[in-house]
């Protein structure tokens, strides 16, 4: 399998989970399936998209559009299907597949920015997290929800930490990019779910006591 | 008549509508002459400025001022016309106008994603209604109200509908842009404007029943 | 001094004005300093991002990341070190390096557009005060707080007269770029300095009463 191949896989994972837990999220808030459609395509595609305008890339999604096919089926099905789920299940397995997406997106996006050598070192970094975190914020912002920059949980910081990791291992063993690849995503996500099963918080050193 | 005509006659008219409404519905907020025509003005102009960077084109408004100068002029006399109108015929005429321009933007977005060849078949549709629905969508994020993704009101979907049909008309008969185009952009707001008259609200295999 | 020269030194002068003021303006939402740094990076490079997507130009910060480690820096200082100031005195400090962060950042953008010849004669006023005030509204849209287009201080009017006073100074006596961009800055400044003491707010006309 070839770096491009891996790029292409871990998109698709991420645009399926996305798109699954963005029409889990609004689902509460009473939307119609053609809103829970667009909401769940536009928080799978929408941090690769603000990447690739960044990038001043094509939009990665027209020249290739089963990501939206993807998001779009991904979306219909979570929105009919989540009648078959608990609450409580429906708001954890949400939790895991969301934390999947964004680790998965996370090095995606920081792979197709260092093959453009776009802004390094830092750049990669920037719009590895930009490519996990932009559809979300958006959806969150359009839905009227807290987004996740404003909550104590440990979301943004697994995301910088894998894609710091990537880029430094990418840089001592360049020749093997798919392993590091798939070692890095499992690495974030592995961090994220830790943090989701044990309760993690961001540390009281990264904390202001409230005045 | 030409496409190019017709795109920018669809595309004028629109901005106006789009501008007038936004000041409509942003005054209650309290908001001051010059808000009102920035809001005016990122209603009328955010749809299609989105489609450009999405498309990679120059954006449409950075190549033909009147754009702009139509949308400030419209938000001025809408923000001190607005008091010779009641409240009731305010909200009613603002309904119109706006599906009116929603119906003419989503159109001359198609038009232009389809002459571009960009994302077949799906670009076109897609672009078209971001082109309708991006300005009010950032406004309403601006200004804190509810957008129209989160209502049950018949908005995004005969907006879908009038984009899919043009494309299929297209699609047979290339010869006919122009009158295609208008009569695209009346089926779509005769339906927009139905579903005002009637109160038509998404039907109920479209949503979830609250649990 | 070259122009370029000085379009730097507005823009990293810029750069700690509102990365400073942003990471003030979040902590009271309880937020842990990787949150108050990415509030302050896009608060920061967030106005002049959206110049350079609507300019088609190469994102500034890409191609000098000093904007973002200033950015960065900024934020980290301004979250640990504001235990030191009063609640009162860091408001007031904020809304002055704020109205400074603003003023330099209208010159600066309205100089990028007018060198590239975009949309002229009124692209370098709207990209001026999109460059000003695109960081602060994004940031104000993820923090959930009401953004300065709603209220009635004079924030955003000092900043367009700024734009409008620079593009016809610069007509006049285009030898004088840098001397005239100090000016203006100065100027804009000076009104939104005396609006801040003086508790301006937007006249009457420029208001509706209530109904």
């Amino acid at each position: 399998m070839s770096v491009a191949d891996l790029s292409y896989l871990l998109g698709m994972l991420g645009t399926i989970a996305f798109a699954v837990t963005a029409v889990l999220a609004v689902i509460p808030k009473g939307i119609d399936v053609f809103g829970a459609c667009v909401m769940g395509i536009i928080t799978a595609i929408g941090g690769g998209t603000i990447r690739d305008v960044i990038l001043d890339e094509t939009i990665f999604w027209s020249l290739d559009l089963n990501y939206i096919w993807v998001g779009l089926v991904s979306s219909v099905i979570a929105f009919y299907g989540n009648r078959l789920m608990s609450r409580k299940y429906v708001y954890t397995l949400m939790l895991y597949l969301d934390g999947l997406g964004a680790s998965l997106f996370v090095i995606q996006g920081a792979e197709k920015t260092l093959e453009l050598d776009f802004a390094m070192p830092l750049g990669p970094v920037l719009l590895g997290v930009t490519t996990a975190i932009g559809g979300g914020l958006t959806r969150d912002v359009l839905v009227g929800n807290t987004n996740l920059l404003m909550k104590k949980e440990l979301y943004a910081v697994p995301l910088a930490i894998g894609a710091t990791l990537y880029l430094g291992l990418i840089n001592q063993f360049h020749d093997h990019g798919v392993i590091i690849g798939i070692l890095c995503a499992l690495i974030t996500f592995a961090i994220r779910a830790a943090a989701i099963y044990w309760k993690l918080r961001v540390p009281n050193w990264m904390l202001l006591k409230a005045k």
